[in-house]
């Protein structure tokens, strides 16, 4: 364990280890992500959920401009916390390679695959000089040959498989919430309520379709779909979260 | 939080972020965006108006020559507060991507796409080392199939849509006016009026004719218009802002 | 507003901004503009006038080898104030891309275009790593069109059209003799005068024809002239600047 | 011998040798392998074993998504210990490799061949500027003409052959028991039960089926094969490993 | 004015101005012209001179090679004073660009093109990191269509037209004597004995036929000529310089 | 000489001279050196000998993969003391040139030739930035035409021929027992067992088969041998060294 | 004149000049020079002579191999100071640039033509960042159209034609004996001894031949021919050097 002044002699980039083997610049990436609001992921064996609270500053802003969950594929959404920007550079990543796959292959991209792409990307900026790391962590959510696949992505370019996860600001909170009412049985909808409840544990007050985002991609279908606003209310009218 | 000196640790690049996540030199560029005069952009089921503040140095200069709204293509315009020739280069950009999008689709590129190619432009000065990122905010105007929009881009390469947003010198009270007086039902004329308005909040002098740059998309034509200067000082006279 | 210690922390490149949002690289630039003998510019309805002064080392020195004034395309003149070999390097920017819009559209390129591609260079030494800023100040003049245009490039890029204006040494004194004397209606040999006056007005001493070098663009001709020596004589002799 | 301020004046980059002739950056990228989780493995007279501890952050995450060994070439598996996204990294250049032999020679690489190809892209990184050591440590195990390899790399790009060897956290009890149990004679059984006997020996708790992934080639088959979970907790029913 | 302190903060490189807007560097590279031995430049209506002292360091070193003064083209010679191999390489330079002028227009070059592509050369040593300045001023000197030219060129890149000029150690003294003593009438010769006067001027010893190098290209015939020992001997006896 | 604190102002890389004309990175390539474990060679009229002390970290470990001796052509072998990857990144260096020879001019390659190829890639890590030197040295021998030869190459990329030598730990050591013991007119077997005795004046523990490497390249055949292992143990038994 | 404080300021790279226009780098590297061994060139009516003294650090080392004195081309001999593998570089631009002129013009290279190269080369390395400087002085030395020309380089990038003269440790010692000594009627036979009497007047010990490497080019044959140890020994022989 180093002092401060010790921290900052191996914290200006990411070409150098701290003498216990850390690479600091790394960290701090992660605390990027923390800074953002957060983003919800939950595999259930009818597809997967991905959902986001999204701030917005102002009435006058169009919170659909605060975009945090991005169609990739036919088959593929990602949801992202942390840096704006970077997220959306990962997600171009994210969609040139899907494309890619299809022109010279004609085939639809694994899941996998394409997660493997992103962190490729991001691995690089944590080791070669001239930049940082990509201050952002996402979800990636698809369903292929009718499985359903959920990933996370750090900034350290490392990926986990999981079946529900919470990234960015509140992490901790939804988390728990997760591991406590997740269940590997519930469907699509209780998929999204629960992803719904893993984000308003996070806060105070009570969620409203304007604060969130959410897409799913379901078994059947193994399409992409943004769950319009209408069905957030009523989900949310449905449902109290217990907090 | 951290204090000054440990602040100028980890100010002096875009390359590194500080132990908390964040990208000073990306926030001192938004310093640089406070400093210009303001812009603003109104959206009106008529169309978009950007109206901006131009400063003159001396009676002799040519107020027409501090441009801070720029047409971009036929069905977009795009007004600047900060650093006036990095938004002329990020207009440059815009244009160049507008031409391509016509010459290789032949096609007119849609607001959206064109707001992502600017802020996509401005991300890569965020996170790659040998540059400066843009001290710029740009407020990027237009309509597309009979829809006005209106998106804002920052200097962290971050885009959002408004109904109607200030940046720039005096922003807070240019915002805090439009968001007391917006409402969605305005017509065209309403919005310039709203936008001159909102700049004339953060002053105590009248607004003259001279000081400020009005540009229109209206939804009928589609086309970017200049609002002449007559026209200005006619709705000028019309019009006593209470501050 | 900054100590000089802090300042000192934020000014040995371009690549990064200020706590405050400021270029201090950019701003010393402007500082070597000051350090160069003045240069001045006159538009009138009959055309436009540069004139520059010009300090002699030694009565062996040619003085016309201490060239601030120089033609760049037939219709178009540069006077220049601060680094002389940076003032040299911009006006071979300045007849490159005026040859080459000639060469591939067969068009005299406009005096608005050609300051463009001046300021653009100049911003680029602004925001990428590896280079200084330029030096130097210019007023582009010229006639197109038969509308004369008179315009002032600054060390960040930015550019601005004027009616009169000094740049370099003296700035202060000669645009205040400048503001004070300057008519619309002024003819050519009427803008003359005024520029050396403009000039005079920086020095307690008596200005020769030794001392300045001028050039105009008449709106009739739309031809660059320098103005002979012996002119430069007859009209000294018979103006009496008063200070 | 160095003290540690003496030691900072050397340590922030590959490109320089401390005073006594050691290249510190490449001593905390061997810290950072030993952050991880430990991975071991055995060579014994019917193939070879690699195993690997793998950590799970939360009940919700997919064991298998920490993925720590990697099938290279149908001969080859790679087990790592360290920073994961480097070691992707590393298995990505092992597998083009791999691909570029058998394409270009029609024949399968050699393991130790396919071992250096790795360790010459390690020690690049250990000797030129512009990036980090390789913060990761392999075993690279195959059989070849019927014989089994199995080799360990390092960050400083150096490789050695092992009968049976430990490497990441814990490396030193996992080692110790190696020695203490290694026998030339044992077969690919009891080479897992001899892999899984180290790997429990670095932690106080019991090790489940869940905790470990494990994977051999066999000389008969030649033919890398991940070993099933129910195969592992018949094996670890069977063992109890007395610490 | 700056203190010692303030000053070094700004003197390491081509790429930065200090806040009084001086380019420290290139301050410094007059200085290594200031170390070299003098050399003189005379303009007469019939031709130009070159003259450089020249120091040998031990009696067997052959003066000769202590090159000052080069031939450039048939019309052209340069004398030097600064660093040597700077000297070397700028002449270099110059004699391509001559053979350029020659090969693609069939054209001798202008004495004052030539002169300008060497100070754009110069030039860009002083605004692109990762190079140092020049340390060498030049007199380029030469006739074209019968007019005689003498040119300066500094480390900043800007060059000076003369009639007789002094550069390198003992400047002061040698212009001086060269303002006492100059005439627009003197010939050849005179300007001959002119230059070996000004270099006379700098030194407490009388000057030898060694002690220099002289070198004139006379109007009739255009044609650079190396003044021989033996004339230089004939001239120096006949002339007694005052001091 | 310099004191620590001088010292380190001019270490910290291979692009700077001290004060005094030392290059202190090549210096610390050379305690690198010293830190590896010794390797010696010897020439005899028969054929030149190279052999290398290997250390082995664990029971478990293969000795042979402690490379320290390398075959690089038919007729010429390496050893190496150092740095074990850099010392296999000269190797490929040696190798590559060995097979250009003969591909381009049907020839085998001098020893000398190779050497230098060799010590020309060290000489550019010595003077070019961006990179550290090799911290390693090596011993080619070979015979060509007929004739041993045997080179020693040092982190400064300076090469010199011997009749015998040491390199690496215990050089001092092993260098006195060779020159003590060296005779021009030992046969081959005498070169292995004075090679093995200069190996074995470092320690002080017996010199077994397990802890050496040898090989050599006869007069007779031109053609690289490794000793076997049991001719080493033959010899081992056959002589005792007195230390 | 700088205190040790200031000096360290400057001198840490080739691209930047101290306040008083030296440049340290190229000062440090003449001091490489001084820590070698010395070299002695003769130029006399009959050819030229280099000869160098060679340190041998043991008696096993070869003294051929401590090459000071390389053939650069038929008629061509280079001796060198210092930096051993800096020399070697530096020898192989000659010789490359020598066969170059045979290959495009079917010539012989002068002299001077081939010194210029090489001294272009040097300078390169003392105006560009990124490198360090050559730590070495050569003689040039060779006969071309029947003229003997014997020139020094040294770390600046100058050159200077001598008729005698030293390089290297010592150089005062035997520059003084060539000066005291040095007679232009000298035949070949007595510019080797004049040689070897400058390299014997910087040590304390009587210089026999194995101390020494000596090369002529004599004007008759202008081929360049190393003096066999036997006949240095007759000279030395000869020949007692008083002290």
């Amino acid at each position: 364990m180093q002092n401060q002044s010790q921290q900052q002699a191996y914290d200006r980039g990411t070409t150098i280890f701290s003498p216990d083997g850390r690479l600091y610049q790394v960290e701090y990436a992660r605390e990027a992500v923390k800074r953002g609001t957060g983003s919800v992921g939950v595999r259930t064996p009818d597809g997967v959920v991905i959902a986001a609270n999204r701030s917005v500053r102002s009435p006058l802003m169009e919170q659909s401009s605060v975009e945090k969950i991005h169609q990739v594929d036919d088959h593929v959404g990602i949801a992202s916390a942390g840096h704006v920007a970077d997220a959306r550079k990962l997600v171009d990543v994210a969609r040139r390679r899907a494309q890619t796959e299809q022109l010279r292959y004609g085939e639809t991209i694994s899941v996998e695959t394409l997660t493997r792409s992103v962190t490729d990307h991001i691995q690089e900026y944590t080791q070669t000089g001239g930049a940082r790391p990509f201050g952002v962590a996402l979800l990636v959510a698809g369903v292929e040959h009718g499985e359903p696949r959920l990933f996370e992505t750090d900034p350290s370019g490392t990926d986990y498989e999981w079946q529900a996860v919470a990234i960015g600001g509140g992490r901790e909170d939804s988390q728990a919430y997760l591991e406590e009412n997740y269940s590997q049985e519930i469907d699509l909808d209780g998929g999204i309520e629960l992803a719904l409840g893993a984000l308003a544990a996070t806060s105070e007050d009570d969620l409203t379709a304007d604060d969130v985002e959410v897409a799913t991609v379901p078994v059947d279908t193994e399409t992409y779909e943004a769950v319009p606003r209408d069905d957030l209310e009523g989900i949310l009218d449905e449902v109290s979260f217990d907090e």
